[in-house]
């Protein structure tokens, strides 16, 4: 069955070929960078065999491009951008994860172009650079930056991942002649496709754009990538106040995960300083991933020599039930997580996608205060909360050590029921529509 | 994917025979008892169809056996039961899932035949028969019974489930010549297999019984099913006191979920009263079922018009950790379980098998006095315990009230780390056995 998803399948069964086979997955595991499968029964498992094989390294660097091939995109590359008015940068989830973060803030800074990320690709340029212009998913988009984006003539589309969430349900306006589409095996400069892995490109192009400079300038950020609105201390805690304000709480060296739904697309509109990692999974959505990540997140900052901080989780309240138990584990371990859970009363973006005031919709009603005793009665942990009004979100997060406590926080906001940040209720929206959409070209005669 | 571990399987792709298609995958569904996989589509699922298939009830019953073929089988069996000196029944896994039990009880008062149970047929049959004869399950069984079961010379075996977990890691010692196997397609004397449905068989073979007695009388169940040992109040609770005493707890209408592991295993030796559902999980194993199925219990309680009771969840902390949420479910429901708990500081079972003072099986501390408050503080919950002494659990066993509060309530059991019934010492040291016997077996020379 695991060949359906993996890149390679081995099931172990005879000795002699065991250390060969394993190698072969997991060479494969590291080139595709996708998921393999090893099965090893137990039997198998007791077995002697020679550790000569260990002396050949597993594979951790992709295959070299065909340099000649290679040229022939960068050329086409650089006549694009310098036949663009005016060329952008997006970078995307494929960035990210295919490990490409340096060349492409080195291209950013280089070519001065706007650049812009997607909600997979959050966190993965420096937005404290003046060029930074934004975050971009289709319709949810705030309407500066999507102008600047859709009205480009050239975009630079490094890791492009465009399933739904990450598009806004497929609204992003883009055209494919305009693009450079950059993806780990391969570049596509307009409709053609080359197969070369743009680690190398990039690479390569950095050092093309620093022997010869871009002619033209670049356009100016003239409009706010992250506009903000002032809500009085005494208003209900609203979303469109909370995400900009958890921007200054960040700081360099937090590791931040927001779980699936309001959270992902919240977290958009947080400007995050230089030196944050994010991460959020607008791929498969699957919610209660991100209670669970954080677990790994604050065990990898453990092991990371003080390069790394805080590990904070952001997560609506329906999707860390699924996976509350792992706040045991934070606790147990010593992790430290700093956790903002958003207590709205139930699946919000479900609500606006469908079934308003559906009962399915509605979650068990928990005592967030009660959590961390329940637990793990053993452990400091420090409850904050509830923060009901925007006023009292302000306060916490002027008050000195929160966030700081060397321990288990959390961090209860209660916000309305159809509270959303305005991307999710742009993109709610457009699902909808999608879907409706496709009746109708389904239904006969309709 | 979903074709490798389904009876039939269907994607939804063409409105007009949707219909046709979901019927015939729900008729196989019925008719193998095993999951069936439909896929429906969003924009699929919006279609109008016709309702006039509804007219054609869904099969729920089995095909007909071929009638001379079933003569020649129950032929066979009262052959074989006539020549028999002390022909015996074991009740089993597949006779509770396949639901043979209406036919089976009715058996094992016509014959007065020694009647046993596996771990996963337990309260399959009433076990307040006089030749009710106890629970099988290979090395790990009590040695009166095992040797009652060993020295027949006919076993009926009924719905015979043969998984590593329901017979003692394969130490069950019963010659194939001498059993009656009886599955859901087919029925197996000595070698011979015939395609005939055990349900019509029973059936028949009850009908004949009846017309012309078995000749010989039975053996008489001298042994104790269920031997119990007695233990001081100021004792430390103990496994071997849990288990029998528990059985004075159960009454007619109780559900009760044994998890994976000690507490399947321990369950075993808890003589029920007439009219106990029980399940437990020797197939696959998973831990972290029984506290999620406690909550479909539940419901189906409440929805059986007053024929169930109460809801009896028995289970380790380690496994309730998984599906600990499950809790905040029971309680918002309004589902009124009663939960014990095994507070034995880890993986007990695990531990036995291997790695005793391994720390991957150790698990997190809970305060589960505190759970209920902290999963659905709103709702009514009793905590009972720590229960750490046999005197503890003699005396609330007998408390007013108790397992009659009208709302969830939860037990903590205190036990010792490595404390286990003695059917799961024995099977753990079995378990040990038949791995490195594989081992052995495979290593080159070995």
């Amino acid at each position: 069955m695991a060949k359906h998803i993996t890149a390679a399948t081995t099931v172990i069964t005879n000795p002699p070929t065991a250390a060969a086979e394993i190698d072969r997955v997991l060479n494969m595991m590291m080139r595709e960078s996708r998921p393999v499968y090893v099965g090893l029964s137990v039997d198998i498992a007791y077995e002697m065999i020679s550790s000569a094989p260990l002396a050949s390294p597993i594979t951790t660097s992709l295959l070299q491009n065909n340099p000649e091939l290679e040229r022939k995109v960068i050329a086409e590359i650089l006549s694009k951008i310098e036949r663009a008015a005016e060329p952008i940068i997006i970078v995307d989830g494929g960035a990210v994860r295919h490990q490409v973060l340096s060349e492409v803030n080195e291209l950013v800074e280089l070519t001065s172009f706007p650049t812009f990320v997607t909600a997979m690709g959050k966190s993965g340029v420096n937005e404290e650079l003046p060029n930074f212009g934004g975050v971009y998913g289709g319709a949810g988009t705030h309407p500066g930056v999507k102008e600047a984006i859709e009205s480009s003539d050239a975009v630079l589309w490094i890791g492009n991942f465009p399933s739904d969430f990450n598009t806004g349900e497929f609204t992003t306006d883009v055209k494919e002649e305009i693009t450079i589409d950059f993806q780990r095996f391969s570049v596509k400069v307009g409709e053609v496709k080359y197969n070369v892995a743009m680690k190398y490109v990039l690479g390569s192009l950095i050092k093309e754009l620093r022997q010869k400079s871009v002619s033209k300038s670049p356009r100016n950020v003239t409009w706010n990538p992250f506009p903000v609105k002032t809500f009085s201390d005494s208003v209900e805690l609203k979303q469109e106040f909370l995400w900009p304000s958890l921007g200054s709480f960040f700081r360099p060296g937090d590791i931040v995960i927001g779980e699936t739904g309001t959270s992902a697309f919240g977290l958009c509109d947080s400007k995050l300083p230089k030196g944050v990692m994010m991460f959020n999974q607008t791929v498969y959505g699957s919610i209660g991933y991100a209670t669970g990540s954080i677990v790994g997140v604050g065990q990898s900052i453990k092991e990371s020599g003080g390069k790394w901080k805080r590990p904070i989780l952001v997560t609506g309240e329906g999707s860390m039930h699924l996976t509350v138990q792992a706040i045991a584990d934070m606790l147990r371990w010593d992790l430290r997580p700093i956790i903002f859970v958003l207590n709205n009363g139930g699946y919000t973006i479900e609500r606006l996608i469908h079934g308003k005031d559906a009962s399915y919709n509605e979650v068990a009603i928990y005592d967030y205060s009660a959590l961390a005793k329940a637990l793990g009665p053993a452990h400091p942990a420090k409850y904050h909360g509830p923060v009901k009004t925007c006023g009292d979100l302000t306060k916490l997060l002027k008050e000195p050590g929160f966030g700081d406590a060397g321990c288990f926080e959390l961090v209860e906001l209660v916000l309305g029921r159809l509270d959303a940040p305005g991307s999710v209720i742009k993109t709610g929206a457009a699902i909808d529509e999608f879907n409706k959409a496709k009746v109708q070209k389904t239904v006969p005669g309709g």
